[in-house]
């Protein structure tokens, strides 16, 4: 039998292996209230407004066949609308590519944007998807910290001056997964700057954007600087099936990142890409629905931090769950959340230990959980028995 | 009509020369009979059929939310089961993977089994998608030409015996794209046989297999060894929209194509895959649905290679056209298929010429003709053209 290459296992030993799925896959016990997933809540999903045009679409053999590789157009045109009124600019479709999910563009820009040995800079904790892609690239990874307003740009600005040079700033810059925080405004501006005088790419990763629960998320980071490459995707606001996520970046980027798509899997699908058409353009609908979504979440998010102070008080701090799926906590006691989580798991709470999103920094106290799809009195459990065995 | 895909524009585009491309967009031209496409005929895909199954899959969430990396549970079963009876050995569902169509289990497998500068071999005239994919992964690849029985397994054993040492071995074993050649059962067991001998890997990318006209294609050469991954898929038997390939290969080469498809993309659409299973499940409509497509195609392949005998008589060789869904020709006359194509777009026919799939040889005589989405008679015309134009 032969063996996998030697250099194999330094590829697969480089990505992070998915601690998060094999603990998911533990937290399948009924009786465990699961903080640890990172799923949106299937039961908002439309269904039912997902049927009505899959129908419609496979009234006609257009939604058989191959698609275009940078997506089905009208699905472009409708995200260049969009994006367009994001953005406060106009953004043309050749601007606008179709991705398998946010997850493929950060993976076709990896390769489109860095050689081996590039330095890529992403925030700690990160998003573990990020690293997946960005190590998959080869690149050099150097985390910079966040605090309440995102990644402290003060920082990169102190190793921009120490010399380093990298080619791609990572930053998801709406209600972080995992770290719960949304990067201000006032950082936004000064993260375009450094961009543009010093040349690198930022990714704005947004998918969580439009899940805020008491106001809006700030401008995007790519409203000050063509050097801002934005992702989203359908996955948070209608559903993961559709696997549509989008890009706005220059076009020559975009072409770019269309020959490697060829390469990579020709297409999306034409049937979720022309579903996620008619969701997206019906915007009487999609803002009922996304509205649904962001008050359902924003009870749960309210109940677990509630709890959290209620019952944990000042052996906690936690983020404050502005919107998307996310709190990131700490215990302040000094109580390790990786050694905790066996008993945690007796006890029928799941959660994810911070170390799971660690680069750099060392998160032995902290955790992250996830609110979307638990009742309040559930989180109000799942809060109650964390408190209990990490007494 | 048939128009130019986009993703043949894009696949040509990938690996022509500007001109071959720029010419062939002309196909879109009404009054064009296309040969040049790749693509099979949606009219002739179940559409009505795929809407019922969607409608089944979307009165549950669980065809809504992000679902397994290496495909839906079920989803592989039924492939297990597909691939047991095909291979004459039970096939468990650890060594099924589920693609986004099979591009993306050639994408995969040229990270996971290519180390920068490993040679690849490739037949010639080659599957221009396989080539993406190998040079993506930095391969560097030698070509080998095949005949009528398929791959010249001969040549093979001499590049062996030169000391030449391939990591992979990629063939299109059924009804080959472009070559239209099916290989021998006695280069089968050959080829399996040098694989292990020598320690490299075969990938089988067999998506045609099931489009036989007279008589089924031979025992996949995955029969006669482990060392022989197998690609599959369902776009050419059900819908390419499904994006719907897979894989069967050792259980660890598909945990470390698993690794790199979450970094990829995470993981493929819950309610295509539903949607796939309960068509591939459903056999005995599956049955005689591939029986309706193979007999369209049979009766186009008939038509157009009686026409080429016809009209062009000793002026022209092809291939059998015993399946699949090209025809691979070439003027014995010394005509020039990339200096006729501007006359013969001017006189209605498109058609991509042999150069657009050389490797290593040259195929100026030569081209493709996709008899796939023409009828009868309108491929007997493009014929008539053709032999006009090139007297």
């Amino acid at each position: 039998m032969t063996q996998l290459s030697p250099p194999l296992a330094a590829k697969v030993a480089g990505l992070t292996s998915s601690a998060i799925r094999d603990l998911l896959k533990l937290t399948a016990r009924g009786d465990i209230v699961s903080l640890a997933g990172g799923l949106p809540d299937a039961e908002l999903m439309p269904g039912e407004r997902i049927a009505r045009a899959a129908d419609s679409a496979l009234r006609g053999t257009g939604s058989l066949q191959y698609t275009e590789s940078p997506g089905w157009g009208p699905l472009r045109a409708v995200l260049a609308e969009r994006e367009t009124a994001r953005l406060g600019r106009t953004v043309g479709v050749n601007e606008v590519f179709v991705t398998h999910g946010s997850q493929q563009a950060l993976s076709l820009l990896a390769e489109v944007l860095l050689d081996p040995g590039a330095l890529v800079v992403v925030e700690d904790p990160a998003y573990v998807g990020a690293l997946q892609a960005f190590r998959a690239a080869g690149a050099r990874i150097v985390a910079v910290p966040m605090d309440a307003d995102g990644l402290r740009v003060d920082l990169l600005t102190e190793l921009l001056e120490r010399g380093e040079r990298p080619a791609v700033v990572h930053t998801v810059s709406n209600f972080h997964n995992p770290g719960g925080v949304t990067m201000s405004p006032a950082r936004r501006r000064e993260l375009a700057v450094l961009a543009e005088t010093h040349g690198f790419w930022v990714i704005e990763d947004d998918p969580y954007g439009e899940l805020w629960f008491d106001r809006p998320a700030p401008e995007p980071v790519a409203v000050y600087s063509p050097q801002v490459i934005r992702l989203s995707s359908a996955s948070k606001i209608l559903a993961p099936t559709l696997r549509v996520g989008w890009m706005v970046a220059p076009a020559h980027v975009c072409r770019a990142v269309e020959l490697l798509k060829q390469g990579a899997d020709l297409c999306g699908s034409a049937l979720t890409q022309q579903i996620t058409t008619e969701l997206l353009a019906d915007t009487d609908w999609l803002t009922a629905h996304i509205g649904t979504v962001r008050a359902a979440y924003a009870e749960r998010a309210k109940a677990l931090t509630h709890s959290v102070r209620t019952r944990l008080g000042d052996r906690m701090t936690c983020s404050k769950a502005a919107g998307g799926m996310f709190v990131w906590a700490a215990f302040t006691d000094g109580t390790d959340t990786g050694a905790l989580l066996p008993k945690a798991l007796d006890a029928g709470v799941a959660y994810v230990p911070g170390q799971a999103f660690a680069v750099e920094s060392a998160y032995p106290n902290a955790l992250r959980m996830c609110f979307t799809t638990s009742s309040p009195s559930a989180l109000d459990e799942a809060i109650a028995r964390l408190a209990r065995v990490s007494e």
